[in-house]
């Protein structure tokens, strides 16, 4: 049987990370014959949460999916659709929130496939323990389906890392997001989880992850409260391929984009 | 004219690290016909600092330079010869400490190399800031070569990317460590600076940056205090090979090596 | 009926704690006609944990019971009588770890106290929820006695107050230790709980939080490892003296001890 | 000849925090025979920041200079007159913003007062080194007046008790700000400096620091974003008096005031 080849898109930055998408993503889906495509959506609309409006806009272009991480609630738009919309999902860690923190989606016919968002907490806000969340989640998944990608929203490489090899095994796929640079540590584990710590983002290269580089350096220079703006100029998608085995789960291969 | 060509490795972590760097730096010298050698010595010793045996014994190994970060006092030995050792220095911005942020190292007869060190602040303790530090060091070094590399000792994605774009065209090459995880962003920037955010580690390959998994997943799981130790198991090199243009200090080309 | 009067100590730091619990708390115990005396006990030991010797001590120098906080396992002899020893808890919201988080003791023949240690979380390892935490055990106490103490170790004082109010009317006492300087803002809240942000520490007062005053200086000004050692000098007991209603279990009184 | 008396006023939280000191500040003056007012207004305005007009409106309540702190730059307008209004000061640590750090001050005919406003970096943004910043300044005031007062706004115990040390001897006056509570630790240090780790706020009571309790509740229970609002009902003024001997600098005397 043909493996499932699932894409899945760093975090869309705004304008400009839209618009890249809108652009290249029917290309990349047709180039790597892409089964099913996620994107991590949280900074969507203008760098920070998403709107109804970029949402529907982005399934449009041809994402199927889509995960968020922190930023999720900063426009508060998101508070009007986050409960009816059952394509995007928050981190399954928020004590209590609206929106679910996984999902299960149909591919065609016969395959499901599980989505699961969580948040770290080195280096950022004490929700509730990732890893016993994740532990749970994939529990209830499982009596589902084999297929499973894990977004894990985090900032720190150790806390990173430490979630795929708990996952190994247990999950197909593990990326994480929320740095906005891919890494280049992607691989199958021992126990047949592709991982990789940080699949990117998708927006302007010449840009603090995203952001004008000007406003971000006035920033470290004088610790002044600043607007940050989305950059400009040209934009680039980062994400990863991952080929899984529909019977086992288990992942066959794992290649970066960055395109 | 011939381009200077520099190895930058990563964080060598513990035997495993310098076990690989005996076995392959040779080898991999010869291949990518590297004029200078330079490797992040933070975490040499058992993981945590370095001592003298162990610094003498990698510059045996080929390493002809080390930088340093936040981890170079944790092995109390290099009080010892931190301050008469000038193969290695320490980040720049401590306010008061011993040993050297900068160092003017000689390739040859007729080029030398400035090397400079520096540690980030964000979710990292409060030193002097790095950009103002960088900024006067930099022009201090420029007064005698033009080949200048930074080592950039930092976590946040934001704070590197911002320190790369913030030396463009005054540093040959500015390189992330720290995060012991290899980024994909290696690229020349506007102005002639090759930069990446992430060069990795030199260590095992299956563990938490570095340290024994079971190790680390109980510390995130319990919070409790744990003894970290080195991983087994194979061990990877990884870092950058960067040319250099001898007359202008520009870079020409940077290139990630993992083997 | 005579209310139940508690004595509540804060963190007794090394041995100048110890000595100074020795020579002045029976006085005080008579001076003040105190029922029930607790103590935190996370610095008891050198400044750092808690060991089984240092813990009998103080129990035979009058106090009664203990609580803890993040310092609780600094001293690796605490595992070896944390399980067993009834009269010590540490913060009830690690996620899995030895010891217990909350305890009902015996106050004579005819009366019970509920008592019960959580951790912050804002500036502080990412424990489980501390407000959760408390009011499930909160409810659990509940069904055996109305007379509830509360130490919650925590750093800002936004969290510590938002718990006073959160157990405003469910617990006798609430106070906040961990900070090591006592604060003035004692008060009975809304619903009957006493309440302090802080109740101090008991240790040197020619010191930093009990540490002595040039290592600590010397850390901030050059941010170098140093070893912090207990300060000398003159100490001081600081707490609370507190007067809770036995039939319902509200506060009838508050009043700072620093002596 | 008599000591010069001066009332130092905690952070003024918004409207309820102006009201007070309307109402009760003229006359505190007279029962406390005031020489001199100097209040923290990092809050004054809604609670973030602070505006011409609320800052005219406080010098005619008969505040006579003010500090502030990280919330200073809160409200833009303050980027309007902070350069022109000679009787405010922000941190002198940040390394590079409009306003000043330190004023030298004329009370009466004679006699000359520094008054110096400096952030913590623990816990905190990493502004320069508050303990050099303090040194550097105070030598300056030095040349001109003994009577020196610091407003240290910052949140850790241990890195304002150092500062006290630090500047024992030297400063007239070091009172803590930031924190919103007040501790009960003041106190003349070994060298003749008045030192207290907090003097509090000045506002609403039955609040979290300041801020409605409900909100910062649901801030702590979901980690959700939520708009902290200036809460309601009686409010208090916190704050400090200190007697100074004019012709050494000395502090002879701290009272904590609360009411
Ligand atoms: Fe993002
Ligand atoms: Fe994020
Ligand atoms: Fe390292
Ligand atoms: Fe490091
Ligand atoms: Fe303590
Ligand atoms: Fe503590
Ligand atoms: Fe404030
Ligand atoms: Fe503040």
């Amino acid at each position: 049987m043909k493996p499932l080849r699932i894409l899945m898109i760093g975090d869309i930055v705004g304008r400009p990370g839209r618009t890249v998408i809108h652009e290249k993503l029917s290309f990349l889906k047709r180039k790597y014959e892409i089964d099913f495509t996620i994107a991590n959506g949280e900074n969507a609309a203008g760098g920070n949460g998403i709107t109804e409006k970029v949402a529907q806009d982005l399934f449009i272009s041809g994402i199927d999916f889509m995960t968020t991480g922190n930023h999720i609630w900063d426009n508060k738009d998101v508070f009007n659709f986050i409960d009816s919309e059952e394509r995007i999902i928050r981190p399954a860690n928020y004590p209590a929130s609206p929106g679910k923190g996984y999902q299960i989606a149909r591919i065609g016919q016969n395959c499901k496939i599980g989505i699961l968002n969580i948040s770290g907490r080195t280096f950022m806000p004490p929700l509730d323990c990732p890893f016993r969340t994740a532990d749970k989640i994939i529990n209830e998944i499982a009596k589902e389906t084999k297929i499973i990608v894990v977004d894990f929203h985090a900032e720190a490489t150790s806390e990173k890392i430490a979630m795929g090899w708990y996952l190994d095994g247990r999950a197909s796929l593990v990326v994480g997001t929320h740095t906005h640079v891919q890494t280049a540590d992607e691989r199958i584990l021992e126990n047949g989880t592709a991982y990789i710590t940080d699949i990117g983002m998708t927006g302007p290269i010449n840009s603090v992850i995203g952001v004008e580089k000007d406003k971000v350096l006035y920033k470290f220079l004088t610790q002044m409260p600043v607007r940050f703006e989305v950059a400009g100029g040209p934009s680039e998608i980062n994400g990863v391929v991952a080929d899984i085995d529909k019977n086992t789960g288990r992942a066959l291969r794992i290649q970066r984009i960055k395109e």
